[in-house]
């Protein structure tokens, strides 16, 4: 019970939250060109009422998933008077807090995750390898499942503008069960909710980028994500090839008017090679994305076996090889 | 001890390989039209020299898997008069005693892993999420990786020439992991052994259909695997769009002179649904599949907590809708 409490703990606690998301920005002295707040997309969740306990070399566990549609009747309502900013003014104030400490080194990330990734969260109540509790929902109970998308699109939407009104400078949308769903699937349960977010952001703070993070997609919707929807940049995962991306992309985009922005996507687990390998393998990222504008980072987090001294190796790289 | 040796005592007896090949054949009488021969992928390194041992509810497990390039010494060495006819010569006969029960009422499959996949399991020691040992290999030893996958390569093709002259009439690869490699080393690491596999069980065997299944992988690389070797189908996985794959692929194959056939690729969660999702989905799969020919399949295997009687009414609506 206290290891699962600490992480949250930090996450509630400005103080800790700001220490943890500045201590990167220390140790790369000048390396790093934006800082991400210390947080958990599963915060969200949590505020709509289930709770989440992250459990040490395991990962996230609710003891209580949503079983049946029935159960979405234990989650808050928005109607009900219930206010997001009470719930998750930690967030915000972790988000000040950290801005203040920063004192303009680095521009600071809000984040959330994707409704469709809270959704499987909250139905399988933890991690999957198959996701079959909360596709199984989607198959079931379509009309529902929209019902929940939607509640928790809602939600999330009022969290990330209390995150910018709190000093967020960018904002991420962390949609990592994309690539779990098939094509019609994510456009019916995904896109959506993604797209909705990205408007009313945009609706409401324009000058605001905001980044989505559609992991595992493949590229018929990723050219959705790129071209039906107002998020500033994409960030993609490292089996896509970017330059492929780029090719397939770039000029349709350009037609609309607008600006391929990539971020990614080296395969983390090249950290863990040795360092003359990591910047080789950067100088073909750096190349491989030059035709677009590019925020240059790993293709999905860090791991837990992963060497910092690695990542100072990256973070050196990219600032040599990105230069044109 | 005694459920981890379970699984692979009905691998190595010929007579219980063949009773749970034939079991779906009665239970689905007249629905299936092809048979899969029971047996393993891991049988290879089984045979190269590593214990592979099954835990139930966890999957396979190395107790020794491959540390360094060093560790190659414990594989067993095609020069050294090492013969795999006589190390797999169980698997030949479950083939022969299968294909004789069968008694023509349906072709039957014969399968190996691709190369990466097995070099995945034997450096990693088991499934992953990650893949950070195995990709650490590729990153710190390309040229002993290429080396143990080449040595992987030349057993497998004989273990599958062995196959097709005990009697299987068509012959899959299945590439279980090529999905979690970057496509510059999934094109280096995987495709040319995927490849070379094609091309020799060709020589040798022109009449024998081929069928590659690339899980995961992206449109451009499976673009590669369709143009550049010489398989005679494709599986795909169910995050692909079938209508795309044939709109992207099915000009460029005619091109060639060749047909595009493709295998799939119900998302394999849909069977947890009602039966009458599960025939709608199934409808909607076999028309998305209509240009090109079509070996249909669920776009994965079956999982622990499917119930037979679903898989009936997906084969069911496999015979209703795909007729034309």
């Amino acid at each position: 019970m206290r290891t699962m409490n600490e992480f949250f703990k930090v996450c509630r606690t400005p103080e800790l939250a700001a220490e943890v998301t500045l201590q990167p920005m220390r140790r790369y002295n000048g390396l790093l060109d934006a800082s991400i707040i210390f947080s958990d997309i599963l915060v969200v969740p949590q505020a709509m009422g289930l709770e989440v306990q992250m459990i040490k070399g395991k990962g996230p566990h609710f003891p209580e998933p949503l079983d049946t549609p029935k159960d979405m009747a234990r989650l808050v309502d928005m109607e009900s008077g219930y206010n997001v900013d009470d719930k998750l003014g930690y967030v915000y104030e972790a988000i000040t807090l950290t801005r203040k400490l920063l004192d303009g080194q680095a521009p600071l990330f809000g984040f959330i995750g994707a409704p469709w990734t809270l959704m499987a969260y909250m139905v399988e109540g933890g991690g999957s390898k198959t996701f079959e509790r909360s596709k199984k929902w989607l198959y079931l109970y379509p009309k529902e499942s929209h019902e929940l998308l939607d509640r928790i699109t809602t939600v999330s939407i009022e969290f990330l503008k209390g995150q910018v009104r709190a000093g967020a400078q960018l904002v991420q949308v962390f949609d990592s069960w994309a690539g779990v769903l098939s094509p019609e699937d994510f456009m019916e349960f995904s896109f959506p909710y993604m797209k909705r977010i990205a408007k009313e952001l945009k609706n409401a703070y324009p000058e605001i980028p905001t980044v989505a993070f559609p992991k595992g997609l493949h590229e018929p919707e990723l050219e959705a994500m790129a071209l039906d929807t107002e998020y500033t940049a994409l960030s993609i995962d490292w089996t896509l090839d970017p330059e492929k991306v780029i090719d397939s992309l770039g000029e349709k985009m350009k037609a609309t008017g607008r600006t391929l922005v990539l971020q990614g996507n080296l395969d983390p687990t090249v950290l863990f090679a040795e360092p003359e390998v990591i910047a080789r393998r950067v100088e073909v990222m750096c190349k491989k994305f030059k035709k677009c504008q590019h925020i240059a980072n790993l293709g999905h987090g860090m791991m837990p076996g992963h060497d910092p001294e690695h990542l100072r190796v990256f973070l050196e790289a990219v600032h040599k090889y990105s230069k044109v």
